[in-house]
């Protein structure tokens, strides 16, 4: 991305200048002919959102436009408007952005393509836009953007077909990608999830996702928060504002798409951003107490499900009563797959159910009502499914309720007595519940005006359908969990400064050095010893008394079993003094440039789990901490949990938990369980470890650390640094 | 399920009898009032689909209904209807199947609700109700059945509210769900998939849908069929049926619920169904050439995709043309996710694209037209990516081109000139490229009328937006590898004849016993001998020259293990003789009543993988195959490959290589490649040692069979048999 640095635009886009900017009432449009559709799209969500007060259009060539007189150049405005909108091409965004600023104009969209996404001019060019515009102290949003959506005030800067007038709501959503943006609008208003802010920060020049995710941590009207992200730009400012947004309750759901190694490519080609490890992604998403979504329509209904309800279920236990038996078993499965639990109904609730259903149905959770409960006269007009579910709601072991409807009519019916009055006492029902109860249509097919109006009416909210609306729920689940656990442990401070100690090798380490560095920040390692004469290994095997390792150590040998450098059970005296001689020699024969400190000598062992834990820096994200089952099970399953550092011994035994393998560390098949506090200790050590080595720390690994019960040890470290910068 | 026997059956549903039922032109509604609701939606559902000849209306009491005379009795028709409607009760349906049968009335759809999914009783009533509906020879669509739409013909006696007349198209769905079968139908309709015939089957008391399925592989209207079931009733129907529908190339869609435990358990509870490992179903429909979708919207968009595209791709090369860089960013990864690659564009491509985008473009696949390609002057009413599509359609390394399109207007515009000619334009390219190529919205938003008259006069067709859209696509090219896979085998020969010879115990072997049937079969087990001399186990340790596992061999002893009935690593002739006395004195104290068979002595073995090869029955399926990694690991990460017996050793082959520890069999870190030859005979052995058993089978197991390199052998057997049915 070429974004100015933060430091650098931090004054253009405090949540205070961009109430002004998104509260724009007063707006210039510069460069639209009366032909372009960008111009013609904006007018129309202009008037379709109604809360403008005054729309002037800049241009120095036609007198007229839109109906209306325009202005030459934005400095013969009388007052200076709030926003310009340009929709100029790229050679001319500098002359007008000046104009601005000299008009007293502190807010500039900017329409035109051509910058940093097309590659490394554009990236350039754009960077000074940036600075342009920071010397003119005029707040650019864009360039390559479609403008934003302020549903809540009514006013819509927004360059895209609308068709309507913006559903207003508490969902604000924030979009690196313009026609995403476009398109996730859409869906919400198809769906019913009302808007407060839907911005498009189109290249992110001066105005990051990031800076409009503060501005919206401060907005009233915003409750839930959906962010379509290309990069992450910003990590640390990421991790700080999501701790902030789980302290004000406000829900992030975030869709980032370079999940694959197809898809990082794409991304990076059309950002220019750095390949990171998806993996660290989810790591750092998790860590922001941000949940992600997977699809475009998983956002929305997530946030879209956030947004409506305020208050959140104490768990996982999730009541069940619809009309549809085929739909009991799908919202059965569903339920499995997102982590929900569906508890039996308790005794109370069996027998209060079972007076108004047939002898012979089984009440179960999910509730099919039966084709009884259809027949069924009813005392009001409500359905089957509305009545049960009046009584369920009340169930105590429950945490909330979900049911699935049929469609509602998309118009007005001749006589809509039924319908109006059902939705009515389905509102009641819902807001007199106990818990919460989410409702979703069974398909998802959009919401026509006529019924949503009557939900909005009833105050009721309805997901797109029966996976939508699972997934949706256990998002919602998801964030509630890691809200706690993220909120557990205080804000970390991020460790930034080198504080590496003295000099010290660059490139690849010697074992033993690295084994003194692990050792030093408390990591158990495995006895050892760094032997130059053969007798001396030889008495290692009898002080040790069993078989032993003899490793040849040089930092110019990376690979030493490669070259025959390395030899296993060694189990006498004179077995030890051959084998010294024999990986001294070939440490001669393959690698005779080599500086050889040693032979390093280590007791075997057998037996236990062999994990592997390492840190890597990222470019983007710094050191992350990998743990995970060491050997072939991690490259075949790739079973690996990773977190940014630092972490606390909290996250750390959270990773070694939601490891697939986290059965092996409780142990299975007449396995002793692994000392957990004992593994956190020594994971805790190897992370200190790796901080110490500050901005130079490139790789440092333990593999195998050997578990085995209590015991913990570290059989064999790599350390790689690079130089300090 | 309550169904009756196929024998019982057949002549009712044969494919002639359906094509009289779906095709009826003149029908009769028995027993509806004019307040029923289910009425006037099955009038409003007839009327718009505008085919029916004839609607009479038959109630004894109201002498008019729906502004008609009606007819007191079904006798009282001049000519038998082709088909009447009971909306009566439970309690009237087999008076009026009287009637319909002495009128002359072949076919019946029965309403009512009250049988089978209300548990034993009701499924008692629900087979008495098909042995009725037998004998007067009328099929019976039902009961607890909403009807069906047969598009083609328009014809829709469908009891649930339409709202429009149903759209035409190729695909066909048979559901085991009314209200499934109705929001799917919707989804269907919103979304632009045409249907040819829709049937929601009901609990099947005659006709099931596998009798609907059997009639649409014989239907020219159907090209691609979806089905939604509950159950499966008859797997060797299911299988014939599935291929024969691959030997037609009509692709089948299926959902299924029961994926989890707890939509097993509600399933069974809505079915009555028995419970069988969902692996197992998806095993099945593998073997059946049916591809599985995970949501109603999943299931329709696929069959969407299908039903409008009759040719096939040649492989998974796609080539991806859009306009909004986010949208390749997604669809990058989602095409990653449903196993579609995405060659680089061959040179004469990238030359042809450069003439038509600017100097700095990055001309990738997916490739984006950029904000310049909008800007450009266009000869001719089309977007940017229209044209670059074109040019990209010729591409010689892909097999099919992808496009996501923006928003269409929902009505028509002030001047539709440009939408109008540029989709005309489109759909000429669309036609004339030599690849499929396959377009979807950009997110899932229902089709107005106005856009999807547009589409659907220039041949297109949009996927409901990229998810849905990219999961389709990974959907065909799955179906086009599965048709590969079965129909390079033969058909199986079906083993359902007792095989099994001669008397044989009943529960679990000795396995001793257990041995010599595998080996009898050609497994390669590891030599044994079973000796009742401790002088012959020390003999042996001398003869084989190494350590030894020693095992007490009863049958009544199932865990040796856990009474220490197992000495390992036994290596001299003294510690044969203890290790025997000690197994035998271990039966004595803790089996005492057990009959002993004496001691099983083998050589160790070290080193290699170990493979877990079993066959169990499976209630509905049979005898089914399960391979995988042996050990902890196919527990806990629950890696196994299942195919219902007989397999072909192609199967086989094919079973290993899905593994996801396959690398592991092809060799990594240093580990010899497995000879998979000898594997694959190896595990045909088993299975045609299980086969051999027939109906007595319950469990065999050859658990480890260790690998290493060309070297197979069964280390330890265990055979269960139930009593011969």
């Amino acid at each position: 991305m070429a974004t100015l640095e933060y430091d650098k635009r931090r004054a253009l886009v405090t949540p205070d200048r961009l109430r002004h900017l998104f509260g724009a009432r007063r707006l210039a449009v510069v460069g639209a002919s009366g032909t372009s559709s960008w111009a013609r799209n904006l007018v129309r969500s202009l008037n379709a959102a109604g809360g403008l007060k005054e729309l002037v259009f800049v241009h120095p060539k036609y007198p007229e436009l839109f109906g209306q007189a325009t202005a030459p150049n934005l400095r013969d405005l009388e007052d200076p408007v709030d926003l310009a909108f340009l929709m100029v091409g790229p050679s001319r965004v500098d002359e007008i952005l000046e104009d601005a600023a000299a008009a007293g104009i502190r807010n500039a969209v900017v329409l035109a393509a051509g910058y940093g996404e097309t590659g490394q001019d554009g990236r350039a060019r754009q960077l000074a836009l940036a600075e342009h515009a920071r010397r003119l102290d005029v707040t650019v949003m864009g360039p390559n953007t479609v403008g934003f959506i302020n549903a809540t005030a009514g006013i819509a800067p927004w360059a895209v077909v609308t068709e309507r007038p913006p559903l207003k709501g508490a969902v604000s959503a924030v979009f690196e990608s313009g026609s995403m943006a476009r398109a996730a609008h859409e869906f919400a208003q198809g769906h019913g999830v009302g808007a407060s802010l839907w911005a498009s920060v189109g290249n992110s020049a001066v105005l990051t996702s990031l800076d409009v995710l503060e501005y919206l941590l401060e907005d009233e009207s915003t409750r839930a928060i959906a962010l379509f992200l290309e990069s992450v730009g910003e990590p640390d400012r990421l991790l700080a504002l999501g701790r902030r947004a789980l302290e004000r309750d406000k829900p992030i759901v975030a869709f980032k798409a370079g999940r694959t190694e197809a898809g990082q490519r794409s991304a990076m080609a059309h950002t220019g951003a750095v390949a990171t490890d998806d993996a660290v992604v989810d790591a750092v998403f998790r860590q922001a107490g941000i949940v992600r979504a997977e699809s475009l329509e998983e956002l929305v209904s997530t946030a879209g499900l956030f947004g409506h309800y305020p208050e959140r279920p104490k768990g996982r236990r999730m009541g069940v009563v619809t009309s549809s038996g085929g739909g009991c078993n799908i919202i059965a499965d569903l339920a499995a797959v997102n982590g929900l639990d569906l508890p039996e109904w308790t005794g109370d609730t069996v027998e209060a159910l079972a007076e108004h259903l047939p002898p012979f149905a089984s009440i179960l959770n999910p509730l099919d009502t039966t084709g009884f409960g259809h027949a069924r006269a009813r005392p009001r007009p409500t359905k089957a499914e509305d009545d049960l579910m009046e009584i369920a709601v009340k169930d105590g072991g429950i945490d909330f309720m979900f049911t699935m409807m049929t469609p509602l009519p998309s118009s007005r019916p001749e006589d809509p007595t039924f319908i109006e009055s059902r939705l009515e006492i389905l509102g009641q029902i819902v807001r007199d519940a106990p818990v919460p109860v989410y409702l979703a249509s069974n398909t998802c097919l959009d919401l026509a005006d006529y019924p949503r109006g009557l939900l909005t009416a009833a105050g009721l909210h309805l997901m797109p359908g029966a996976d939508l609306a699972l997934k949706s729920m256990g998002h919602l689940m998801r964030w509630v969990d890691l809200r706690a656990s993220v909120l557990a442990d205080d804000p970390p401070a991020r460790v930034t400064a080198d504080r590496g100690s003295g000099p010290a090798p660059t490139g690849t380490w010697a074992e033993d050095e690295g084994r003194d560095l692990l050792a030093a920040h408390g990591v158990p390692m495995v006895p050892a010893a760094l032997v130059t004469d053969r007798r001396d290994a030889a008495r290692l095997v009898t002080e040790w008394g069993g078989p032993v390792a003899m490793k040849i150590c040089s930092r110019e040998i990376a690979h030493k079993s490669d070259i025959g450098g390395v030899v296993l059970g060694v189990d006498s005296p004179p077995a030890a003094e051959a084998a010294f001689d024999r990986v001294v020699a070939a440490a001669a024969t393959h690698a005779p440039r080599a500086a050889v400190r040693g032979v390093l000598v280590s007791p075997m062992r057998a037996g236990g789990l062999e994990m592997l834990v390492g840190v890597t820096r990222d470019p983007t994200f710094g050191p992350v901490l990998a743990v995970g089952l060491g050997g072939v099970w991690v490259e075949v399953f790739k079973d690996v949990s990773l977190r940014v550092l630092p972490v606390s011994p909290r996250t750390v035994r959270e990773m070694l938990l939601e490891l697939k393998a986290a059965p092996l560390l409780r142990g299975v098949r007449g396995m002793a369980p692994v000392d957990l506090d004992a593994l956190t200790e020594a994971i805790m050590a190897v992370s200190r470890a790796a901080l110490a080595l500050g901005d130079r720390l490139e790789t440092l690994e333990v593999n195998p650390l050997r578990v085995d019960g209590a015991a913990v040890e570290g059989l064999d470290a790599l350390v790689v640094t690079g130089a300090r910068s």
